[in-house]
């Protein structure tokens, strides 16, 4: 079944689709913090456009990429010099230690040759609610700016339901959001490498890309090209859903070798630990792994908390039960024992080990509706408003938190979805799967959910978790992940416009006006995805000469609407337009028949 | 550039990919009228779902396809017998005479043996204000309601916006939205081949797919092709839009073999006939093209009769000017004479024309933005008012109307415009492009237009003209036709969810509880694209005994949710679920540390 070949530490290198810049693309650094974007060049005159890059040093020629020796730790200086950790000796975590004397593991195992830290509290929000700015908050001031060009900023009014982004983000800003629990900043201090973002309402919409090998399939080397494939097309952050074996090798060679913030579920490796035996977890395996992967740079962790075990049978009689692994696990685990679930009766103690590492939360909607049939009933509602309890626990320890959010739901239940959330969960951000708006299209439920996932960001939900058109029926290879990242950054991009996030619609405005002025590669290399564009394109007309002809395949050279337009310009003197414009205004009835 | 081997009538014969029923489907036929529907058997002693159908005959096995013949005339009884239309010689226009005439095209010929038909006024909607209840409208009836399942019946209540679609819709009822003026009826008398269908807000959302060759590339048997291709997947109205060579013969071969309604644009065969001049064009080459066509059956015309003269400065402003073909066209005429436009002013005559066919209006929106960044502005507003008076017009002649609308719209203006357009249209059916809610993404803009198209079905949008993934790029093949109706597909049914169109989860209700008991070949053919999905799961899981595993590829067989989940409800006993809501009702606040 699995055709890979083995995966070798010694030979292990980076994948070559993930290192040649975009099409007339280059990485830019900004600042005195160095902080990334992706410069597009244009013909004709036209100013290069300034777009938010997830792709890490992979795209930076002058980078040097190693993937034996992971990327640069970018955040050490800045960790070290807040002094309030400490060096350990090595991994802390029982199971930590034991992989790493396990000579069978040699062959495949990462070298790090840099030990794990640990603090008391040294959350971004601990930081923040002191009223220290962080030099990671300085950075996403910078990043999180759209650089604005004259003449295409224009933007349509936005629709913010709530959200409040200013004119222009200042460092000030995103401490304060920081410190209210309205945005987090996953970074790990054991995650050097990435490159500050945050996830929060009033900033610009996020996408997360789920990657992972099962039981069934793939390598750690495919899984490492999955995440930094993901990355190059514009994943936020990557979770890492490994339940296969190696599930902790795999993650080292991730976290060493991304500049985004991978995430988590815990529970999958503590059940693998168990035998898959759900009602043998106990608290011990729980703890010894959340210590395990914080040691490894894990940025946030999904715990499912909030399947308390009053809220099970709730579930009884949905049409599709618990559909969240997470979730079914902790009930498996509950009704086994009768008992509360160790997650809701340990959880100040997780974060304290969250706030000595800053792992950021999210809590896990174990619950969450698996089919338009569930969607919002009791069992869901209970879990979100205890995820609303548990945050603000969780802030009490300084710990930063996400929501997770279904899944499934109508378009006319997004909303309200939102607002209970909101309402809930005091603004904590959300972060949802989809949600998948009906369930007909098996094969399809990017485009299902990219239709939940736009409207849910535009009503407010921080960060748009990936669905691949494998959802339900497989896992997804590479170009399902490319799928699935399109569909969703056109999702949260979509968002930003409708809430009117300050700049978004220039990348719109710079490439319709490429459109309009027939720069055909222009127009291909300003989309999210040049490659395919200009495939498509080519597929009709593949002529070099094409790309600058001031006609398309869809019209032909003949006759073009385009074209036909730029005549009718040349024709309307200036006058004309102020002589309709009153037209227009007077009532415009002139109908009469002839 | 175009590599098809020539099309030739005596050789013409049906695509192999249109005739297959879809897996475990048969076509069956309700009542006395034989109203076609989909029955999808299921496995494990599940009923049989029952869904809208579009295919035609040729999904059934009984019927004989010879594309060379077309198909049977349907609806041929029901018209005669309405007595109120004669038999013409042969085609009346001059067009329609000379290429009949001309020995060089008999070799593209489709050989139609049967006079077309014309009366005075013979629209549905004239049968409707009389009180009349045609044939036409009892189809209908039967084939717009969903057939209920036992336990599969329940839903969300919907959200409609002023929409009111009864639980059952009758044969009056149909009667009485398309006397109101809220639906139509494309069916045209020359096309007896049609299965009825109606397009309304109070009806089920209607998908609409665009084919046609351009002077570039593509045949009549690739157009055939493409249609037999675009209603097996659910196309329920076809457009033709063919720009290049053999127009009339082209629509012929199409016209023939369908049994969904066909729309055109006129205006695109009248500027071929003057060699592409805009300025040349004239109301009777415009005039005969309208007869040439309609006695060839077409069901709908894109009439862009708003394009007025005052407003067309309007759009000199434009990022990306008019980018509507047949607005252009009109545009460069109205500037070019310094007159108002023809179809304007000749409004009332075209009413006449399409009266005596039956041929529906679209009121096409030759202004519609080309960019979110002219959306919703003055042009736009402008032209929409204009079509809403020409609506009134045209219904004083009791022809059919339907308006179209944008194009690219960022989310939160969709709702606005479907506002403006039932205040201005007085409800008259509203049929979009999309629309776009974001432009950078070529190369995926059946998403960003799939989630517009959801969101302004909802909102009260009676058809959605899809967008393929060659949108602005290129002419789309088989391929991108198929990715474009599922993305619309997609979308028209979330937003009968979201309606809550009576019985619309019903389907979703199945898929879904095939999906929790593992019925993997019931979950592929109750959706949208069997082939799809089967494909996907046998990409990780090729063996047969995959399909009836209680397991799947993504968490494997050692550990699966929804195995859990069916351990957990053998669980619960049936008092649980009652404690559980109690526990709830109270607050459920149970958090103490431990």
């Amino acid at each position: 079944m699995n055709a890979n070949p083995k995966f070798l530490a010694a030979t292990a290198h980076v994948d070559d689709a993930a290192v040649k810049p975009l099409p007339n693309s280059r990485r830019i650094y900004v600042g005195p913090l160095r902080v990334p974007m992706r410069e597009i060049a244009q013909s004709g005159g036209n100013p290069p456009l300034a777009v938010y890059d997830t792709s890490g040093p992979y795209t930076d020629p002058a980078a040097k990429i190693d993937i034996r020796k992971g990327l640069f730790p970018f955040r050490l200086n800045w960790i070290e010099a807040r002094g309030d950790t400490l060096l350990l000796d090595g991994p802390s975590s029982a199971y930590g230690r034991k992989r790493l004397e396990d000579p069978k593991l040699a062959e495949l195992r990462f070298e790090l040759h840099r030990q794990p830290r640990r603090g008391k509290c040294v959350t971004q929000m601990h930081y923040a609610k002191k009223g220290i700015v962080t030099p990671e908050m300085e950075f996403i001031a910078v990043r999180e700016n759209q650089r604005l060009i004259s003449g295409l900023e224009t933007q349509h009014a936005g629709q913010s339901f709530g959200a409040a982004t200013p004119k222009e983000i200042t460092p000030e800003f995103v401490r304060s959001e920081v410190a209210r629990g309205r945005a987090i900043i996953p970074a790990n201090i054991n995650h050097p490498e990435t490159e500050p973002m945050v996830i929060g309402r009033n900033f610009l919409v996020k996408i997360n890309c789920n990657i992972g090998n099962s039981a069934v399939t793939s390598s750690i080397g495919e899984e490492v090209d999955k995440m930094t494939w993901a990355i190059r097309w514009g994943a936020d952050t990557v979770m890492d859903l490994s339940t296969g074996k190696h599930i902790h090798e795999t993650r080292e060679w991730i976290i060493r070798n991304s500049p985004v913030p991978i995430g988590t579920v815990p529970i999958y490796q503590a059940l693998e630990k168990v035998g898959g035996r759900a009602e043998e977890l106990t608290w011990d395996v729980f703890r010894d792994t959340l210590i395990e992967q914080a040691e490894q740079g894990v940025d946030y962790f999904t715990i499912h908390a909030g399947v308390r075990l009053p809220f099970i049978p709730l579930t009884a009689k949905r049409m599709t039960g618990i559909v969240s692994r997470g979730g079914s696990i902790m009930a498996k685990w509950c009704l086994a024992h009768h008992r509360e679930s160790f997650l809701y009766t340990h959880f100040e103690e997780i974060c304290e080990i969250m706030a000595a590492y800053d792992v950021s939360f999210t809590l896990g909607d174990g619950l969450r509706p698996g089919s338009i049939h569930d969607a919002k009933d009791e069992a869901q509602l209970a879990e979100l408003r205890t995820l609303g309890e548990l945050a603000k626990v969780a802030w009490r320890h300084d710990c930063q938190v996400m929501i997770e959010g279904p899944g499934h739901v109508p378009m006319q239940l997004i909303k309200e979805n939102v607002e209970l959330q909101l309402k809930y969960c005091d603004e904590a951000p959300f972060y949802t799967l989809g949600p998948l708006t009906t369930d007909i299209a098996p094969g399809y439920d990017h485009i299902t959910s990219a239709i939940g996932a736009a409207m849910i960001g535009w009503y407010g939900t921080a960060m748009l978790c990936y669905v691949t058109p494998k959802e339900h029926l497989g896992l997804p290879n590479k170009k399902d992940v490319k799928d699935g990242i399109m569909a969703y950054k056109i999702a949260a991009h979509a968002a930003d416009l409708a809430k009117g996030h300050p700049g978004a619609q220039m990348r719109d405005n710079a490439l319709s006006k490429a459109r309009f002025e027939f720069r055909w590669q222009d127009q291909f290399n300003l989309g999210l995805d040049p490659d395919t564009a200009k495939e498509f394109h080519d597929e009709t007309l593949p002529q070099e000469g094409a790309k600058v002809a001031h006609f398309c395949s869809m019209c032909g050279p003949h006759f073009c609407s385009m074209k036909i337009t730029q005549d009718v310009r040349d024709y309307v003197e200036k006058g004309m337009h102020e002589k309709a414009v009153e037209f227009v205004k007077k009532g415009g009835e002139l109908y009469t028949k002839t």
